[in-house]
């Protein structure tokens, strides 16, 4: 059997009650590392060339995206499949939104077809949590607007504590548009958890002291912060969520916060960079930094695969 | 083996003859309720949590959609998967019909890459009865413009069967958007072949006298039938069919057709009340009555998932 | 085991080295009769309705296509399900590229996600050659622009293998389109190294005597060449890959250059009408030659699906 090769997962952990995954905020450090823990365990099984989990065999997952999205509905895609559920995707483009029903309407529509998991993405904060409150089957918030984005979240932390081997006592800066960012606040919940020190820092029209009350540091210059960061994830400009821009120039944003080759000579020798895609070259990072040994990107995207499977086991596998 | 589980389905019967399913028009009543019964099967599989019968393993079915669609698109695409078949979408805009290719053309390719089952949905009344006439394979109408859209009229039926016993009898009244319809058709059809007295209701814009020659009933006014209805199919406004606006205002049209508390006062004591999906909330019934018990509009749902099964597995199954 | 009913296939052959296919300009003769070879056997497997053969299993074969495709793209897909492969599709609309993501990055990206092979289209000739030198993964060219399709010409070279026995020494034109058309270039590669002598035939906006260079004749009469010619490819005029229109109307096209009923009696009794479609029906073809005993439009179409099943396993097979 297949499964065999899954030894080392286990049964479903009875220490695992959620039904559902909608932020990191919420989580506690041992669920974040129990996911982190078995996300280990698909890495290491994928890296293996092993592709096919029958865990979830029978069950049905839904991509109810809302928004646009490439790559993490590909990923919640193919997780799903090498689990051996079935997978069915909804675009904004082709549903009944546009008919004038309401987000519960279709996602109870969707239920009634005999889901076991859907996978929300929604422009508007809470969303999740209004169907995971609605819906007898189990939701995962996959972004809901500025606010959280968990398996993103999870997916840089296990990236981080790949290289680094533990989370804890390290000092994580998350650069650039923070304001507009839901994968900064899972990844600040996530690392607070977990005993990191984090640092915002961007222009001040995108972080602002009031960050400080979600425990962080915040700080306007890469530059002066540099020497002391063992992480830097370099999120994305958002162009497609602000409604003014927030800085004179992309040249002058990339003067200031972008990662590049001087920059790199002045950060510690081990430092670690991260970046969720799709990256802007030249404005966030330099195409030599991005390419070069310290980037992990193309890690995170693995790393996506893994934790978006582990989370799917835990909340939908069968509890023997 | 999973078959097993459904030994109460049995072989594919021998008085099922036909390839296609086009409309309910031409089904005797005793084809209509062979699929009824086949339904019941598959719908009593699925709340065993049963989701996996490879009844037509290695067939490919196709959803050929001109229109765009969630559910019946999903619908069908999950009842196939669970029947062990491939799927394979179109949608208009991905199509080559922007290329120039006549729809036969179309189909007929699609048709080439070994395909058994095409789902078809188009503007055009009378499109499907095209494609079969000039495909080898199976076809089904999932909606040809405002002429048939078989599979909803047989959920509605089985929806109504499951809850009343028998159709034989019942006062069935369709209210609202009765001339675009295509869910008001095949109801009537399948409806008046099993027994049952029909009503059609609305503005006098959207129902007119001639509907008589259908064997049905026609009225204006939904508050001096509504004593003696048994089954109310609230119809979905359909603006996107409309050229003119049929009536005033969609307030007006609410105060005298919406289905709420108060008509629900003055209705028989086990009046059931379906909706095919999207409904507009507020405008063919308020959320009170919806959401409430004589409503069974998300168990249409899921008797949609199981006569698709039941027709796929009649049209395409194997027999022995 | 489904596999022994392909013991004709043999194992993956030693003689195929190659890890991409991006055109057939640089295989060799005996690398096409390979592909051609295996391409029979799925064929005759498909004929006796085989469908599944669990060549590709646990494999991921992505369908990364930057242009529009209806009949290309679900041909690959259906031909890697039918291998046991997962598919997943991208499509220019949902993709990352509004974002600003290069395209190298959008497809390492994919890749990262555990991608057995990439399957491209894009308007820029070249691109699947870049992506080959810069992933690890296979890549297949499903169109580069006018450059190649190589897939389009094997499915066109086995369609006249099957219908004459052997390509080698037969006269087939290529007609119309021949300065945008992908189609012609890789027919022509493939046709010369099989021996067959080529002839593009349009007007002269569309063929100019350049051609000559790569070992074709040309001519600008398609009356003149007729009487000679053993394979007519009508190519599909291609309105959307044209700038300004190459000829004054597409009545005079039609005139000259459409295969009808009176050019049909002037031709070889044997001769052999093919056309990628979709057809333009009255303007390449007229609808009684499209539809008659001399055409194999919709026998390319499966032919396709063999090819593309042959190349995926040619690709993407285990070795024991």
């Amino acid at each position: 059997m297949v499964t065999t090769e899954l030894a080392e997962l286990g049964p479903l952990p009875a220490t695992w009650t959620r039904r559902h995954l909608l932020g990191l905020e919420e989580l506690a450090a041992e669920e974040i590392t129990l996911i982190l823990d078995k996300a280990d365990v698909f890495k290491r099984a994928l890296e293996e060339r092993l592709t096919r989990f029958p865990l979830l065999s029978g069950k049905t997952c839904v991509n109810l995206f809302f928004e646009n999205s490439t790559r993490t509905r590909t990923s919640f895609g193919l997780a799903a499949r090498r689990l051996g559920a079935d997978v069915v995707d909804f675009s904004a483009a082709t549903s009944s939104l546009s008919k004038g029903e309401t987000v519960i309407d279709t996602a109870k529509n969707i239920e009634a077809m005999g889901v076991d998991v859907v996978v929300v993405r929604h422009r508007t904060p809470g969303t999740p949590h209004l169907l995971a409150q609605n819906l007898g089957c189990s939701v995962i918030n996959a972004g809901d607007g500025p606010h959280e984005h968990p398996t993103q979240g999870l997916l840089d932390i296990l990236t981080i504590r790949q290289r680094r081997g533990c989370v804890e006592g390290l000092t994580v800066a998350l650069i650039g548009d923070i304001a507009h960012s839901r994968t900064a606040r899972s990844n600040i919940w996530g690392l607070k958890k977990l005993g990191a020190h984090v640092i915002v820092c961007g222009p001040s029209t995108l972080v602002s002291p009031r960050w400080q009350e979600l425990g962080v540091e915040h700080a306007y210059s890469l530059d002066e912060i540099l020497p002391r960061v063992d992480v830097l994830n370099l999120l994305r400009i958002q162009f497609e969520r602000q409604y003014t821009r927030p800085f004179p120039s992309v040249r002058e944003y990339a003067l200031l916060y972008a990662m590049n080759r001087e920059r790199l000579a002045r950060s510690k020798p081990d430092i670690l960079i991260l970046a969720p895609g799709p990256i802007n070259r030249g404005v966030e990072v330099t195409p030599d930094v991005a390419d070069g040994p310290h980037s992990a990107i193309l890690e995170q995207v693995t790393n996506g695969l893994a934790v978006r499977m582990a989370v799917l086991w835990l909340l939908a596998g069968t509890r023997e």
